[in-house]
């Protein structure tokens, strides 16, 4: 079936990480995060919330007495540790983790009801309220990551239990909704389900799957809306708060109208690139050319509108939503860690229908950036909210901004963030390489090694690199015997000059660079090697004027790393800051940082606060002195003492 | 009594505006506000939600059937129109305003309780809950707004049906609260008593209501804490949501510790500065050097830590409160009409124990900006939040600024802004002078006619002036025979030159400037001219360094008034615009806005849009083009068409 794609990723199985920036972040994973979050799930993390997640379904498995407890899609929490756990275990066996995972599959199995309806909160709970209140309850969300956990562990591990599992509760799902008379004509409140629907269409070939997942994207936002509807059978009552009588705005959901009429990302973003990345699953799979130019729209409306600099969606945690066009704020700013991911999941099925660059520049940039700084090197802390500038004193002290943690969290009630961050860690490997026909495209540089199966034959490619703190990049063939292929090399849009080299001999760029990559078609042979190196000035980069937050300001990036200061570097006051756009920047090795992390200092402006005695405004005078200014990378933000933090600083 | 006091204010009954800035602003108020008012109060205006107030009285007065509507403290609503009545009584006799007034007086006397006990909502609606929830309630805030009012009907009409209604009141308040074993240990979680029962003091000499208010203010913040006691005694609800559970935060209602101990403004804007009001008349009126204290480090706190270049208060729209030192958000800002209008009661009250010119200064900063940009020339629109900057897309599409209103709103279901304003504006006349033994000062320029006892003599002062369109003051003194006597000047901290003049001959400023006044002392004759000549030229003002929000940006001010950019004059996406700290601004009359109003131009720079063909982030490159920029003054902004306004903009 992957030849409806136009590309298909080089999967999990075929790549190995080799040691670098990324495998330390996967050992840390696999070390320390996974382990952890199995402590927490089992509620024996004395210091944080309980999560009660496996509790609620040994309890509906009838092996343990007590109630439900927990949020009403706690049972995701234990859905994305699963998955995680299979990616882990696909490239690291560990009988130990595969024990702890057989376990909790058992119960889940037995937590089944018989109609293959799975879901704790209603099992246990509401019985009666099963599937009438799709828009807040999560019931086809949570069902959509144990899904996604169940084509993991039986991709990882061959063991089919819970993929059985998933598929008697997805046939139940497809008895329950469709457009035939008589069934619901409904979608969930949170996306999920859509995507996951796929991942079990293509672990099981059973076509039914797609073609509920594209029922539920056709069905979104159609009129009469189905979540009034449901709203008025229940009473105008709202789940979170009994007493709210307001209408929902399903446009929080993406549900205002039909989705394929939908060109600017609104709502929920969690929900929103969710829902994207389904659509573009559909698209491609059905070679539906309508849905794909909704994709696109939508796509172009958040990387050209609503992103910020570092990769993230989210303009106001209000409802941790979009709001419009050119409205960043640095300091209200969400930018959940989830929705970044999600924009990573709908960037690379962007890029499986299109080989364009900017797409990789848009994983890329996410996950250098606001994905990973949603943990911490302990692998226990994590932001939710990744913000653009910290004054510590205004989280604590000014409501619109207490969302806004300046240090990492433990693990929380709500525990979405840290299990997202986890599988995708541990999934990165299938999102380096795509093959489309005679192509083999490369789109993130990462130390590793591929197995690539082309028609009859086989290539290795061996990546060498130090990205992201330099830009050369290394990549070994193994071949069993000649063969002629092209190899795409992504171009990031950060990179104003590069050279390419084969087998030593460079190779001009004129006439090889089309939509972000480089290629060189040839006859290869077993050991060639290409060498790209890339130009990684540091850079001084500004907003488009429309983003009022930015307005004479910029940001220090080099490569594919945006930079900030930090207090610590810096002293109190970071506004005080600000630079020339012309300062040469020095880099620097920072070990202590970070193996490998480079930061960069050059000369800037403080102004003075001296002369203001008990005044709050006075007539300007210049009064400034000239101070060095050092920044980090942003991801690293956040790892040493409480202090402020800022991106985008004045300019002269 | 007044010689309590250091000074003391000349009255109302003293004092009449004279054609001019705000004796038009009074002729709107009495002509349109107060008319429109009294049939918003009356349910009449088909547009605007409907108040209930007056209808809430008849029921409880037994002349009209029905029950009660409105909000908790919709009675405070009718008391601060009669207040504004009054106000106006005393200056421009009206029968049939007059009529109106004894009207619903009849209804207020009608619902009072045997008891004196005064409050349609608990009356009509919940008898057995008097007096169980002051956290949340207002019964002590009602009952102060409607001591003002009588206060204020009764000297204008000399009538005492009213004041009669309210002292029995007052009387049946002092007896439930107290010291005394027996009484509640309790006080307002809206504070406003404590300064309506020192005017119910001045207006009948009785000292318990001033010993009352002294005891809500030293009560306030002891611990245990009322509020919480009270709040577990009714099983840990609350009254707006009562599915709360919460515990108060009591640092909303300044009542965390007790007020004496607090140096830094917190909570509920309007609250705390009604609070610092009453403290200042219990200091000055019981000589409480202790109370004073805490007045004065409250009030160096909010100005030169909390106070918005408009006079302004509250940084968040999130309880409408204080947040913290140097945190002056210009897109969330609250800066309620109100919490201005409170703050310029406080300045006055410091100024009467303490002469000392920049008390004056706040109250013309908020005066001249905050507050009457708070009302439309219609009269019939309203700001409750006065923004420092409006981007009408994001007012509508970011919650977090949701709160923003681009326009002015009209007549509104919680209507505490217009009649404040109302208040305020047809009793300003009592703000222009005090006197303090042999010394009257002027402290603020507003064409008028003032007649001061001075001893067993007499002193007229005719005042004229174009403030604050210039700053050009004439003072015409008429006496019955010469006396020796001092006068004194406010010089506002914006002037840095003035010229004085007494009968033509100009006097040298030299020692006679002292805590931002200046003075002359000499035998005053009849017919005595003194003219003042203020400098008034365009500044380019600056914040403290601390206040991040404004780092890198001036705004422009001339006189008392902050100017700021619409884009009526300067086109979409004003962050684009930029300034020079140097630039020279012309000053051009625009009646069109306003008789007498000038606005500024000067050149400035705006950010180019074009290169940036769908990118959101690129390298710095200086795309610029000059232009003219043009200020208005704050308090006109939004009386054109809908669209951006800003104060603070960037600087080069």
């Amino acid at each position: 079936m992957d030849t409806l794609f136009q590309s298909y990723p080089v999967g999990l199985k075929d790549v190995e990480l080799k040691e670098g920036f990324w495998e330390e972040y996967g050992r840390l994973v696999r070390e320390v995060v996974i382990p952890y979050q199995w402590e927490a799930l089992n509620d024996r993390i004395p210091e944080a919330e309980k999560s009660y997640a496996i509790h609620n379904f040994k309890v509906a498995a009838g092996v343990a007495e007590g109630e439900f407890n927990g949020l009403v899609f706690q049972d995701s929490d234990l859905a994305k540790w699963l998955e995680a756990v299979g990616y882990s275990l696909s490239c690291n066996p560990d009988p130990q983790l595969e024990e702890w995972a057989d376990e909790v599959i058992e119960y889940i199995e037995k937590a089944q009801q018989k109609d293959g309806y799975l879901n704790t909160f209603f099992t246990l709970k509401r019985p009666e309220e099963k599937w009438s209140n799709l828009l807040e309850c999560h019931e086809l969300y949570c069902a959509g990551h144990m899904m996604e956990a169940a084509v993991a562990y039986y991709n990882a591990t061959g063991k089919r239990k819970l993929l059985d599992v998933m598929c008697r509760f997805a046939d139940c799902i497809d008895e329950v909704f469709g457009e035939e008379e008589g069934k619901l004509h409904g979608y969930d409140g949170h996306e999920e389900i859509e995507l996951a629907l796929v991942k079990l269409y293509k672990a099981t070939g059973e076509e039914r799957y797609l073609n509920l997942s594209r029922y539920f994207i056709d069905e979104r936002g159609k009129e009469p809306s189905f979540f009034i509807e449901e709203w008025e059978k229940r009473g105008k009552t709202a789940f979170w708060n009994p007493s709210d009588h307001n209408k929902p705005d399903t446009s929080y959901n993406q549900a205002h109208i039909p989705v394929r009429e939908q060109t600017e990302a609104i709502g929920h973003a969690v929900r929103a690139v969710y829902l994207y990345s389904g659509m573009a699953d559909i698209a491609a799979l059905k070679k539906d050319e309508g849905l794909k130019k909704a994709c696109k729209a939508l796509w172009n409306n958040i990387v050209t509108r609503q992103m910020y600099i570092t990769g993230g969606i989210g303009s106001t945690h209000i409802g941790e939503a979009f709001t419009f066009d050119y409205d960043l704020p640095n300091d209200t700013v969400y930018q959940e860690t989830c929705a970044s991911i999600g924009l990573f999941f709908f960037a690379h099925r962007m890029l499986l229908m299109e080989a364009e660059g900017s797409y990789g520049d848009v994983m890329e940039r996410a996950l250098y950036n606001s994905i990973i700084s949603g943990m911490g090197f302990d692998g226990k802390s994590f932001f939710y909210v990744n913000p653009m500038e910290v004054w510590p004193e205004a989280s604590e002290k000014n409501p619109d901004r207490k969302h806004v943690m300046p240090v990492r969290q433990k693990w929380y009630g709500c525990a979405c963030c840290p299990p997202n961050l986890a599988r995708l860690l541990l999934s990165l490997r299938q999102y380096i390489y795509t093959c489309s026909g005679n192509t083999l495209y490369t789109h993130l540089y990462i130390p590793s090694k591929a197995e690539v199966a082309v028609g009859e034959n086989k290539i290795t490619l061996e990546q060498n690199t130090g990205y992201p703190w330099d830009g050369g990049i290394r990549i070994k063939l193994g071949l069993e015997k000649e063969m002629k292929h092209t190899l795409s090399f992504r171009i990031p849009g950060w990179c104003r000059s590069f050279s390419l080299l084969v087998n030593g001999e460079a190779l001009s760029c004129e006439g090889r660079t089309e939509k972000g990559f480089v290629s060189v078609s040839r006859l290869w042979k077993d050991e060639d090697e290409i060498v790209i190196q890339m130009d990684m000035p540091v850079e001084i980069i500004q907003s488009h004027p429309e983003v009022r937050a930015n307005a004479g300001k910029v940001a220090i990036t080099r490569g594919p790393l945006v930079y900030c200061l930090e207090e610590e570097d810096n002293g109190t006051n970071l506004s005080a800051l600000s630079i020339n756009t012309d300062t040469d920047f020095q880099v620097t090795a920072e070990a202590s940082l970070m193996k490998g992390a480079v930061s960069l200092t050059g000369k800037g402006f403080r102004t003075k606060e001296t002369g203001w005695e008990n005044s709050l405004y006075q007539p300007y005078r210049k009064e400034e002195e000239e101070t060095e200014i050092k920044a980090i990378p942003y991801f690293l933000w956040g790892n040493r003492k409480k202090g402020e933090m800022l991106v985008w600083m004045n300019h002269k």
